[in-house]
């Protein structure tokens, strides 16, 4: 049986402020519940309905599991429609963040990228074309927001997330940073080399100006058509792609 | 003064059944407006803010404008926050697709994409690469669908858009098809020659297995890291870089 406690604090969990407090996250529905479970993070809790704690049966024992009829997981649940399985999870802490791990490869930078889907997109789509890690600026959306996580389908598991002072960062970074501008070089004529820092600005007001400066390649997507503008996660997946292309030409 | 009847009519056509029977639907957004004022498209009726009329100066004459106060726009609009102006912009009649449209260059397939924000982001990413006709099969979301037209930023009022049965139109095509598969060649290594049909498949199945036999070129997205999947609106994205990328090559 949930408690009402177990209840409102899972239902707080929805609010960065006191995902922050408690430092945990929700992460929904089978597939992801088992990947977070086989990957470095913490599960603290998982509730699930029997039928899916049947599909769960490979999580590493020492998880808690609480059964659940369907009634009591909508309580707690996030989605419209929910999906037999919730895991409390323990937000890990990457405010460290060792430069060593960004060597000889590329990494995305964020600037303050406002929307959960585009961000949840960008995770999931760096993950495919193996990035590694993503640093964000402090004012970017919170990847533990219920629905970047969801929009990750399961890569948030894997890749690294680091909020930091961009500023900061990229003044003591001595990696070749690439900015999304629109006014650079072809994406397709740039040589991306073997590592740097792809650097992508927010949805309405691109990359800040204070950060400019730091950039050593302006890159631009090409327009062949007329619409005004590419979305982010559009546009960041155009980067990965286009350094897996150029590395996949160099094996 | 807006009448019941009026709000009833606009609020109706959020579902397609009542889009169909008026053959109209919503366009929000004083730069969305504009665009759709200045193309192919035939508005009925715009609806704005004395503020948004006055930055609509430009329309033409013979469309009929109705100013309201804001409460009044909130009371028709589909938006949480509305954004000044709406317009009852007519759907065209664009059942009879003609093949010579589609020669000499590419054009996106359709196989059952729902999700309506998928489907606004490609139509606005095709614009952004010069695609100028995308057609759905007839399970496709509707592109007129409030929520795909806001996610096209205009690119709607340019890229045409077809529904047609998939079976019997790829039957007949004489155009390259060229589809999205997980066992195909390296989309990098396609030569996507000057002209084609791009056929993508629905989000959770992929292209229905009896339009297998229609594909002369599997092509597939390399994956370098671990995530099982790519976002639909993100895999055609790629297709359209990478035939921007060998045209620009080309020329």
């Amino acid at each position: 049986m949930l408690s009402k406690a177990q209840i409102s604090l899972i239902a707080s969990l929805q609010h960065k402020k006191f995902r922050n407090q408690q430092q945990m996250f929700v992460v929904e529905g089978i597939k992801s519940v088992l990947e977070f479970a086989s990957s470095n993070y913490k599960i603290q809790k998982i509730y699930a309905t029997a039928e899916a704690a049947a599909k769960l049966g490979k999580i590493p024992q020492n998880i808690k599991l609480e059964e659940l009829n369907e009634v009591e997981l909508s309580k707690i649940s996030q989605l419209k429609n929910p999906q037999g399985a919730l895991a409390l999870v323990e937000i890990p802490d990457l405010t460290e963040l060792n430069p060593d791990l960004l060597m000889n490869k590329h990494s995305l930078v964020l600037d303050d990228v406002q929307d959960p889907g585009n961000l949840g997109t960008i995770i999931r789509t760096a993950e495919w074309f193996g990035i590694e890690s993503i640093i964000c600026s402090i004012g970017t959306v919170d990847c533990y927001n219920p629905k970047v996580v969801q929009a990750t389908m399961g890569s948030l598991s894997r890749v690294k997330i680091h909020y930091v002072d961009l500023e900061d960062f990229l003044q003591k970074s001595e990696l070749p940073v690439f900015g999304a501008l629109l006014d650079g070089e072809s994406i397709y004529d740039t040589d991306f080399k073997t590592s740097g820092l792809i650097l992508m600005g927010n949805e309405g007001n691109g990359i800040r100006k204070s950060l400019l400066p730091r950039i050593d390649h302006a890159v631009t997507i090409p327009r062949i058509g007329q619409a005004e503008s590419l979305n982010v996660a559009i546009a960041t997946t155009l980067f990965c792609s286009e350094i897996a292309r150029q590395s996949l030409l160099k094996i």
